[in-house]
């Protein structure tokens, strides 16, 4: 808006001023900011992408501009900070808020603060979680029996979830998998699963596709599942603050809302993982399985090694890669990524009572071995509009062993920086293709990993941060 | 910056990142807008006004950018958020990283959050204040003894500082006073002054007013005290959390900086104050004169009454008009701040030892009597460029009692929010004019206040308003 516009003055609106903004279709809370040119004229504001697609606005349209009014619930936050917990009245209203905008992002700081860390007790935890669930769309499906499962995150390339899909499926289970996309990482599962096939499905083609094939990977943004948390996620990251009871509303809120009743949660640990010690991974797993309980989700967990990437891809077409390559149980498969994935189906299967504890994984890659699993995998991919080939990458380098010894340390975060640098995921087919694990034996010239992109820029920008960031791949000299 | 930009896409920068931008000059932080459309060429960015003025950028400059250095002292937040306390090095690193601009709103709002209510302790009070007074500029000056006043606020029309420090000075005591202006309030001292003189001194136009006349009125603004605070103050507001230990470092760090070796701070307290309790207004004061003590500045406090506007003008010029007729000794005069104003001066005076305990105020009084504090006052105006008239508003408004009765409640911040609707500070001469205190009694269509603004827009919008929000002024009925 113009900072002489009428309405700005007589409204008092200040730059970063929270205001609702009503055409004859749509109200929405924005935030305002002022311009002294003449790049607009008096009558007249401009919008941002986004406001302009969640106002349904057209050009020329008519717009009214208020305060925005007070997000009322901030007292609860207020209240927290001084000691009172939340109700579940308080959860409810503040998720409330938090969906419908009227949180500016120093708001939704101050709330992801008063529950940093152990905030959060038992009850505040569910009542969180209930109100996430209320404030986002349901999925419901046909069978009593709903798998799904989750990874709590942090390792490049850790991509099961096709894998585990096609085989739980295969095995007559029900699957329906909604995943999200890369934010800060170089790939989410649907960023890959888009270069196998079409993610982004409408309700009714999840419905169609699941309805046949038992199961889907999905991107869960056009399902919105739990518009609060997709919300607060983004400050939690700005913040690098993590707090127990939010990640575990996070996670179960959209399994409840999802429709499953049964979800297999993995938690790598490792130093740079998101959970770093195994204290933290029990406290964990202990508030996952009874938030779940309370709203009816059986969930499990399992502790799986964090401390480096998984399979070696990193990066949409290079995970997909590696999918394919496990699916088609061809020799040069990635092992860790395969026996990952054969873990988690075979939990998937135990916890259906497919089999009984401990012979799930047997089951797992018989059905992987039959080949079952990858006609499977193939049968989704059509039914979700039809199988796709990863673009691969235009420019190559590779990064070599400056030294001999033994791989005694990667950095996780550092091996996703570079994949992201390289263009990842925003461009499919840049990112990192591993050639080491920790342990391995190098010499000196010997290839680390390779290095794609879709632009020499990028590829020279990562290669530039390479040289300045040398401690993702750490090599132990003479270990005897 | 354009979204596909190359610089945008290799290093990675998405949406509200937060940058780096250096010019041969200088480097800022800053936070990205991208922009999809033409608005923008490749090698091109749009700077804020804000980022072109810190930046100190001209037309066709080569900028370079980066990925800002994260805040580090952002890990003694998280810590403070553990349980771990503030020391003096980590508030040290976080208030320069603040000053720095390091920071980003979500990142402040955090930090403000980890200090709410009575979360500091006094070691991290005194470390905070320490921290901040050494983040910013400091101004000295030759007597041994200078004189300060501050007042927590929340009251509108308080106006004192003008009359207080004519007095004083008059007196031959020091009082270089800065004041602030309005941001959230229909006016500042620095605003109601600036319609009598200059308030945007040069530091060596302050020093030669206060040499020849022993004080000043001057905008803080030119003279950066404590850059931190202003940060924080905006994110403070903007969640309304109250931080006793924020506030009192933040009083206590301007007056040290200012070179002030008294204080005497003004508390009012009432249900629409910024101080509601007594209990709190005594916590406020203990924390203040500990300090106050530790830092080297003797702080003394008074409680007042909080429960409505002081003087009858609300708004720059018409607080400026309390403020002549009470220098002028006119009948007129509103004896509301009269009062006041004697009672802050008369204890400066025997904080400065001029007089005995008690006999501060009638000493104060003489002075103003005698016409010396006048006198002052114009040599102060005229040795800060020139005594001024302040303008008069082209609308007012008569609003009217829509019943008889006793006035039994005025809220201090709708009062605030009308006069800032209808234009104040922005409109020197729009504000309030009050007819009525607490506990007058008025009759059916008997005026309650004037509304003054510079456009009908304006009027109008306060009196639809009014209209919305009629509680300001509260009349009780059949009183006996």
């Amino acid at each position: 808006m113009r900072k002489d516009c009428y309405v700005c003055r007589s409204e008092g609106f200040n730059a970063h001023a929270r205001v609702s903004i009503s055409t004859q279709r749509k109200t929405i809370i924005a935030t305002v900011n002022v311009v002294s040119n003449d790049s607009l004229s008096h009558q007249e504001v401009g919008l941002s992408e986004s406001a302009w697609h969640r106002l349904e606005a057209q050009d020329g349209d008519k717009a009214y501009f208020h305060h925005a009014k007070p997000a009322e619930s901030m007292s609860y936050v207020r209240g927290k900070l001084h000691g009172t917990r939340f109700s579940d009245n308080a959860s409810h209203h503040i998720i409330r808020d938090i969906t419908q905008g009227l949180y500016s992002d120093i708001q939704l700081a101050a709330f992801v603060t008063s529950c940093a860390g152990d905030r959060l007790n038992t009850d505040e935890v569910i009542g969180l979680t209930k109100a996430m669930v209320d404030a986002g769309s349901h999925l419901n499906w046909e069978s009593d029996m709903v798998m799904d499962k989750h990874c709590v995150g942090g390792l490049p390339g850790n991509r099961t979830t096709p894998i585990v899909v096609a085989i739980v499926t295969a095995a007559g289970l029900t699957m329906p998998k909604t995943s999200s996309r890369g934010i800060t990482s170089p790939a989410g599962t649907a960023d890959t699963m888009e270069t196998l096939a079409p993610v982004n499905l409408t309700i009714s083609q999840v419905r169609s596709v699941v309805e046949k094939e038992g199961g889907c990977i999905a991107w869960g943004g056009s399902v919105s599942l739990s518009p609060a948390d997709d919300i607060l996620i983004r400050v939690e990251r700005a913040l690098d603050l993590d707090s127990e009871g939010q990640l575990v509303a996070s996670i179960i809120s959209k399994k409840v809302a999802a429709g499953s009743t049964h979800a297999l949660i993995d938690i790598p640990i490792g130093l740079t993982a998101k959970v770093r010690t195994l204290d933290y991974a029990e406290t964990l797993a202990d508030k996952l399985i009874s938030t779940g309980a309370v709203l009816g989700l059986k969930v499990e967990t399992i502790f799986s090694d964090g401390q480096q990437p998984v399979g070696r891809g990193i990066g949409p077409s290079l995970e997909a890669r590696d999918i394919l390559l496990t699916l088609q149980n061809k020799p040069d498969a990635p092992q860790d990524l395969r026996q990952r994935s054969l873990i988690i189906a075979g939990k998937i299967f135990e916890m259906g009572g497919i089999t009984v504890k401990n012979q799930g994984i047997s089951l797992a890659e018989k059905i992987l071995l039959s080949g079952q699993a990858w006609s499977k995998f193939q049968a989704i991919c059509e039914g979700q509009g039809g199988m796709r080939i990863p673009p691969t990458a235009t420019y190559k380098h590779e990064v070599i062993a400056d030294r001999a010894g033994v791989v005694c340390y990667i950095n996780n975060r550092l091996i996703s920086k570079l994949a992201k640098l390289a263009g990842a995921p925003a461009s499919p087919a840049a990112g990192l293709d591993m050639h080491i694990r920790l342990s391995d034996r190098v010499e000196l010239g010997m290839p680390l990993f390779d290095l794609y992109a879709q632009s020499s820029g990028e590829l020279q920008y990562t290669l530039d941060f390479l040289n300045e960031h040398p401690g993702a791949i750490q090599i132990e000299e003479d270990v005897l």
